[in-house]
């Protein structure tokens, strides 16, 4: 084995350069996990593409030789995405990283898979724009593409699929295509830019995107609130994401969390499901809003209301709510979090998250539930000591009541992370009868199976 | 022939009642046609499916006797979509016309392929919803998603592919599948919902349909404005499309269809652009919005502005845009109107309207271009008298030049309308990269090519 990715490293160099390829312990562990609890695998070599020709002769060599190749971006995934599941190649695209354009007039972008989201919006916000896809972590573009990615801004605006325009992608063997075009819209021929988008880089590397970009609003106010249970929450989510055309986000967190965010934060907020409403828009428009939300807050006896219009406070109140991972943790020093999510109907919102907590506890583990209330998608954190099977097991059987659960309601095994390594099965039991169609897609993109196998579809 | 449909026709009425099975003249004439300007070519059978079963029973013969399917619904396609290629079998959908839920808890609604976007939308109003896409005509929404339609409030709301949740589709085979899940986002696996919407009959026969449902906003604008180049029109477009939220139409159409406006419907508009232009929202997010528009229409030098607030009078104005067709028809009385489209990035919209004009005037032929403007979306209309092989060579060479042009500016050969039969060149020329994939794809599916034949893909 030693011998044959030596031979596979020296192959590459001669293909793309030695300065492009190592097989160093540092480089291969760091590419051989994400941020998910699943147990990382180095690849053999790590490969830093630096163009379009890099990543095509790497697919036509992995194509020829059957080798493995496994797309790498922030590696920020939740679910085993990034970790090569038998050895090869890790493509890392962070190499290409250059915004190619950015068309105020045309509201697009076309970018570098390796650029990040931020990176972006602050180019854009030169121009008054917004990339409206937040998943929390500065992710890759090219990597949320890959994994349809979505967050806080998705009740308002959509996944990644509803904003990627048009890809270059390179396909196994080497061959470079472009999808999709410029054109807000197009109705040529099966979507290609959809399939790809999702594809989770089995069906191939994307190497170029072009997005859509909206304008920034011009007026945001932030709403936070308490409420006295968990359904007089969801009742106010599901009023403003029904009627509320400004939200703009819709953020819930359950009392586990709440406590969480007061021993992190030093905070005293009432242990009780808290919701964080942003409106966005015209002023007219928000103020709409807010009178809408106010009527919805009082019937649900919400208390310790905030009303934010100061971007800075804003910025300090949204800060409970991206550093709840690290609030989490705090509950369990030494642990580590597991992240999984599930979506459900609007209206399964509340049963759902009560569905959630109970299984938690059934389970005998730590943890919380915090949603994109606007969605129906609910995230379930517990903290796991990696080291001991049993919980690591009750953790898996946890995130099986969960699907099981979702698939009940009518809902799906994962709103927005994927299935990578962690949801084969949930999606086996979700979409069994779709299986052979997915796998002769497979067949199609990547007859000889060298895109990031086991993720997606078992066995390949 | 006559004997070998004869007994086609037996054995589908064995399979699924003789009430259900037909191959009389009227109902051959009638599904063997669409509003576009290709010539007619009846199936040898109509069947009008009863159910999924029915269409299962339908789909397992074609697939074992090599018989080709044209899944038929309201007839409303422009490029051909429903005429049979080489015969076979029209299935006609309609009779599957039952909304089996409308949940406003969920902003869903599942029905079947049959049922027409006005009934869909008429039900849905007694819960204050609304279903936002708008073709034009009262089209089925099995044969909307089918096409992945469009339309005029695409700008503010997305394409079918955006509204449909969830399908059940029967393949070749009679195989059923059921896709998506009724929860508003979903990351299970590759997108087989937006493959098979949009796939133009090609791959299977959707049978059943989740969509989104979204609020009716409280308030609603018309604003209609003529301007002293069709550039200011567009820049007025544009900057309401980049900046105005609350825009949920906005149609252009150019001096010649005002010309053929002013025949058809007696009303004496200067001959120059107009624009349609609708905001919908809070009371304060329309005030916000009509605010902009004013200052835009005032940059642009606009004349004859009409600003409506009334829903009876805007309905009239509205009917202006409506019965665009028929006035088209009434500048060329006895000819028929062929309508094409493409779309361009929202920078190319007035430089690719000229174009259009340019080329219709070069090819000798009499039309005009209508436009959905905030979505780079081009129409243009020419009447033709198809007995005119001349002329019909014209025409074809319009198409082309026009798609050319598309392709040029970065856009796309086919906005809403699809490939069908029309535009196989074109679907060529722009993705000739992925035709082998979607070859595949389609093999994948429909390995004995029975679905739709013709369409597409050439030589299916």
């Amino acid at each position: 084995v030693q011998a044959a990715s030596d031979d596979l490293e020296s192959r590459l160099a001669d293909l793309i350069g030695s300065d492009r390829v190592s097989s160093g312990p540092s480089d291969r562990g760091l590419h051989g996990e994400d941020l998910s609890f699943h147990s990382g695998v180095p690849p053999d070599v790590v490969v830093f593409a630096g163009s379009t020709a890099d990543v095509a002769a790497v697919l036509r060599l992995a194509h020829d030789e059957r080798v493995p190749v496994v797309p790498f971006g922030a590696g920020s995934s939740l679910d085993g995405h990034v970790i090569p599941f038998r050895g090869g190649i890790s493509l890392d695209m962070t190499g290409l990283n250059r915004i190619l354009a950015l068309r105020p007039e045309d509201m697009t972008a076309t970018v570098e898979p390796g650029v990040t989201r931020l990176t972006l919006e602050r180019e854009a916000a030169q121009h008054g724009l917004l990339f409206p896809v937040d998943p929390g972590a500065d992710a890759t573009l090219g990597g949320m593409a890959a994994t349809n990615a979505a967050g806080t801004m998705t009740v308002r605006y959509g996944k990644m699929r509803s904003q990627v325009l048009a890809l270059e992608a390179v396909l196994p063997g080497g061959a470079v295509v472009r999808t999709g075009s410029r054109a807000a819209k197009t109705s040529a021929g099966y979507d290609l830019t959809g399939l790809l988008v999702g594809s989770e880089g089995t069906l191939g590397v994307i190497t170029e995107l072009t997005v859509r970009l909206r304008p920034i609003p011009d007026s945001l106010l932030l709403v936070r609130a308490s409420f006295p249970s968990l359904e007089a929450a969801c009742a106010v989510a599901g009023g403003m994401a029904a009627a509320g055309e400004s939200v703009s986000r819709l953020e819930l967190i359950d009392a586990w969390e709440v406590k969480a965010v007061n021993r992190h934060a030093g905070t005293d907020f009432a242990e009780l499901p808290m919701l964080f409403l942003e409106l966005a828009g015209s002023p007219g428009s928000v103020a709409d809003g807010l009178e809408y939300v106010r009527e919805l807050l009082a019937e649900a006896r919400a208390t310790d209301v905030l009303e934010e219009v100061d971007p800075t406070r804003q910025r300090q109140v949204w800060r409970i709510r991206h550093e709840l991972f690290f609030a989490e943790k705090a509950m369990a020093p030494g642990r580590e979090a597991l992240s999984t999510d599930v979506c459900v109907p609007l209206g399964e919102l509340s049963g759902a998250i009560r569905a959630t907590s109970k299984a938690i506890a059934s389970q005998g583990l730590i943890g919380g539930v915090s949603a994109h209330a606007g969605d129906g998608n609910i995230h379930a954190s517990v903290l796991l000591d990696p080291a001991d099977p049993g919980e690591l097991a009750r953790a898996h059987a946890l995130v099986e009541a969960l699907v099981d659960d979702a698939l009940a309601r009518g809902g799906t095994c994962s709103g927005e992370h994927g299935i990578g390594l962690g949801k084969i099965g949930a999606l086996e039991r979700e979409h069994g009868d779709q299986l052979d169609l997915m796998r002769a897609i497979k067949q199609a993109f990547d007859p000889h199976g060298v895109m990031n196998p086991g993720k997606v579809l078992r066995g390949t």
